[in-house]
């Protein structure tokens, strides 16, 4: 019996690779997608490599395509990437490590590759609770994207209907964290920090919004732990 | 006074080089984007290059981005690309050329880029008419991503409103090349055969429409002329 694929979006963080630990504990075979748009560093796509290891993917592509071309975000241009915020300040306003179009950009192309393994299913690791900053991270725009993706797709015109799933939308960080590690997932193959340091730099959105999540479910962080 | 620009979707074939004369007709800058997506060569690739020179473009941006990484069309894995074929028989069904959600992975990297730059408007050349096997070349697609479009970035969670412009949706073949050849275009410098030899081959289904699509504007092909 073969199992049904699934194209799972897989930045090398801890939400994509939960997201991704959920399609697999669903049965799901893994098409695990990364991205080389040009970020800043190079250390989430080898995380994305150890993840997608650690998960049994059935294949891991890394995508080139470098949004370097137009920039117009902190992690595509020379736009220094805030430090030490608080929650407070990160809700304010979208903030400048937001990357125009970003999610509906990888949605589409792991769109393209699930039309062509026959997969239906897309897992993309978003959540709007713990970060409502970004517009493309909300359950809205995934439900408009389904309806295009089936208007946009030979599948779709013949009747076959792709799902978004994005298991964690609704879940706080904390709660994530408790998922993923309740399926035996190891965060310490995981990278959050923007910057591409030895070690996390502890000071950047993602650090706090991460090291918050880990305080919350009561556990250390084992990237930490092991990098400590 | 500074325009206001437009990114315009441009693969070197008539109808896109079409809908980006349009634009520079209605006043916009023209930011054209064209991809390296793996296609068979890269004759279209250097026919933007020429057409996006002969319109002034503010910005050429071809962006490399490899569809061959999955495949899954006659345009980008070692299919054969179908010849001699009759209209008939190309709308009996989607063709092998069709490529997995193009023209969504398209408009998904141009409205990046269009946010970046301030525009709101994306011109493609796509038609229903002269060829409606192509699910995303249908004006339903188009809306339905407008509309996902808004959702996903920054400048629609802020009240913009990005528009889909796709000025040759309902024209036939025929309809577009007196378009062009009324704005000053140059159909010599566009590109639409699916393969890459020194001429176009003729037989393939692109080059039997832009045949008839001249011929039934009772004009003679310039690029036939030129290179014959």
């Amino acid at each position: 019996m073969t199992s049904e694929g699934a194209v799972c979006l897989l930045s090398g963080g801890l939400d994509s690779a939960t997201a991704a630990a959920i399609a697999r504990s669903r049965g799901f075979d893994i098409y695990a997608l990364s991205f080389d748009y040009g970020q800043r560093h190079a250390r989430e796509l080898q995380a994305a490599v150890r993840v997608a290891e650690a998960l049994g993917a059935k294949r891991h592509v890394t995508l080139r395509c470098d949004l370097r071309a137009w920039g117009g975000s902190a992690l595509t241009a020379d736009i220094p990437v805030p430090r030490g915020r608080s929650l407070a300040e990160m809700e304010k306003a979208i903030p400048v490590t937001y990357v125009p179009a970003r999610n509906l950009i990888f949605l589409s192309l792991a769109l393209g590759w699930a039309e062509v393994v026959k997969a239906r299913r897309i897992f993309i690791g978003v959540n709007q609770l713990d970060y409502s900053g970004y517009p493309d991270c909300r359950e809205e725009f995934l439900r408009s994207f389904e309806q295009t993706a089936n208007m946009a797709t030979k599948a779709g015109a013949e009747g076959g209907r792709f799902v978004i799933e994005a298991p964690l939308v609704h879940m706080s960080k904390s709660e994530i964290i408790r998922a993923g590690t309740a399926l035996g997932l190891d965060y310490g193959l995981t990278w959050s920090c923007y910057t591409g340091g030895e070690r996390p730099c502890g000071e950047c959105d993602s650090c706090l919004l991460r090291a918050k999540g880990f305080s919350e479910a009561g556990m250390p962080d084992p990237l930490l732990a092991r990098e400590g």
